[in-house]
């Protein structure tokens, strides 16, 4: 019988509903710890990584993103877009997929849905920055915007960083009651708020994840007392921050890939020279992390493809012990490399004789 | 019932197996010449396309790229790799998949193989140049490297240039023989040759499509002679030339995007102030393809996202008539957009009940 394609042309697809089951199986905190495990492993040796700033392709309404690198054995990339004015049409801000693939050979390993994958990494990401920065004895969460991505920090934060209150607040009252609800038995004590300036209040954490296409000042400097942890979320794109510069001036900020942050993140308000470090080297011990209790540190986080491909590699252990997944006929694999067009012959001489 | 996701959250996914059922059911000919039509009309509105030099990751042994570009309305990307060793371990040089996606939403439209559609759009692209730089008389064209392309050349230029001749060469014999053969019942003649030098004997066309990531010399300037047009198709990455440097300083040269085939192409050998007219320029008539007929026209083929551009909305079209197709669970797709979290807690409580 003639081959068409054989099992080397497949690789395993994660579509939504398996990856809300392989995270489910994990349980949603749990897979958070674990992924944050992956990506101090990948900032550890984050010297060795192949480093692009994203592809962005810009339109009116939003930004369409590649976000590709790579350690030399394998190469990762993330498509992803984000489009503000989606939810008023019931979309997603954010959707994404992505996949691995080998360098040696070029060869898709893995691909999957990422939206999901995503909203992990990010609030495990936060965690990571936060465990290194906030004070030890941080216990309370101030959390500025309540969308998508409020519930995954808050759960990463108490999971990672031992926080058990989460102060709530949204200029959108459905968000904040959406999140409110989705923590109720999380084991967080959660407060609404109502306002930003009563958000902050005793918080020993400040999260701002609010996702405008604008200039926003989500945080004023009266609002920021000494000792205070910042993770700055939403401001990933040109001409999007959340924070008043002058917060800036006064932090100790903390980026993921200076030149893209320097462009994307809230740093984009300051000189090009403004004094930033990177969070891989806090998390080798190559540069201080927080070195006073009155210090405010900030986490200007816009999101790296290295975070990215730690949750790829992440997802390729799970599946190496899960059957959740399908298997995507994407490769071309005539018998003969070098004869794709056999390949298409031989497919019409079986339609002859169908 | 708890709906998980709803069909907004699926898109149309053409695997190799349907892409070969889709070209089938146009033909092979037919297809490129359809495709050929697509390049066409995007190069008619060249200037308005996101144009950005491929995105490339090289490794010791090849390359992986991610190439987008887009219209305004809608936005496409391939990853594709090469790898040259591949296909000593029977794998493909090149593999490729890519994408569609709508500029308003960044929503994914359409995901699919594009190893075959690679090829296709390979050898419409050059076809177009052919037919716009060659002499209108040309029925001969030598076939240097008779790899995985060789095939789609011959017969994108017999389809749409009127080619009734090939004269076949390849450093390896098997794969002379295997295009030899593939082309046995296409109703061009078929000549295969002992040497390159044999296969330019009498050729209005040369296209060269070899494979090795080096600079080599496939074709010497002592081989090429007066109204030759030629296709050099096969270098496109830094290192990777076919053509000695003399042929390029007789030739008009013509390219597909300057900034991109400086670095890729052939005229890389060449000072950055080496002329070269683009391609669309011809095709839109705003600048002169060939003048006369003792002229040497060479099309420096690398491949430009735009053209991946053109066979992604050709696959569109053809979908639209076609139920060769499956759908694919890729986007996170909650009842309310600021709710990833709820979709998992759903999916949760219908594990609990199940």
């Amino acid at each position: 019988m003639t081959k068409l394609s054989s099992n080397l042309s497949t690789i395993p697809f994660v579509s939504v509903e398996n990856m809300m089951q392989i995270v489910l199986d994990e349980g949603v905190e749990d897979a958070m710890a674990q992924i944050a495990v992956y990506i101090e492993e990948d900032f550890r040796r984050w010297p060795l990584f192949d480093k692009t700033p994203r592809v962005a392709s810009h339109s009116r309404d939003g930004v369409i993103e590649l976000m590709p690198t790579s350690d030399g054995v394998d190469y990762g990339f993330k498509y992803v877009n984000g489009h503000p004015k989606n939810t008023r049409d019931g979309l997603q801000t954010v959707t994404a997929f992505g996949l691995l693939a080998s360098v040696d050979t070029g060869y898709p390993l893995l691909l999957t849905e990422m939206t999901i994958l995503t909203a992990l990494r990010t609030a495990a990401a936060s965690a990571v920055a936060t465990r290194h920065l906030a004070r030890p004895d941080s216990q309370v969460m101030a959390m500025i915007g309540n969308g998508a991505q409020s519930e995954f920090q808050a759960l990463a934060l108490k999971r990672i960083c031992g926080i058990t209150t989460v102060r709530l607040y949204d200029t959108d009252g459905d968000a904040e009651r959406k999140c409110g609800a989705n923590l109720a038995d999380s084991g967080l004590k959660v407060i609404p708020c109502r306002s930003a300036e009563e958000a902050v209040l005793g918080a020993d954490i400040i999260t701002t994840c609010t996702a405008d296409k604008q200039n926003a000042t989500v945080l004023h400097d009266n609002m920021v007392g000494a000792g205070v942890h910042i993770n700055a979320i939403g401001g990933d794109c040109p001409g999007k921050t959340e924070l008043h510069a002058d917060i800036l001036k006064r932090s100790s900020v903390f980026v993921e890939y200076t030149p893209q942050t320097r462009i994307e993140g809230e740093i984009q308000q300051m000189p090009s020279d403004f004094p930033v470090t990177e969070l891989w080297q806090v998390v080798t011990g190559a540069a201080s992390g927080r070195t006073d209790a009155r210090q405010i540190t900030l986490f200007d986080g816009v999101g790296f493809a290295i975070e990215d491909f730690s949750v790829l590699r992440w997802l390729r252990d799970r599946l190496a012990m899960s059957t959740r997944r399908e298997m995507l006929d994407i490769i071309a694999d005539p018998d003969d490399p070098k004869d794709i067009f056999g390949m298409l012959k031989r497919a019409q001489a079986r339609r002859m004789t169908a």
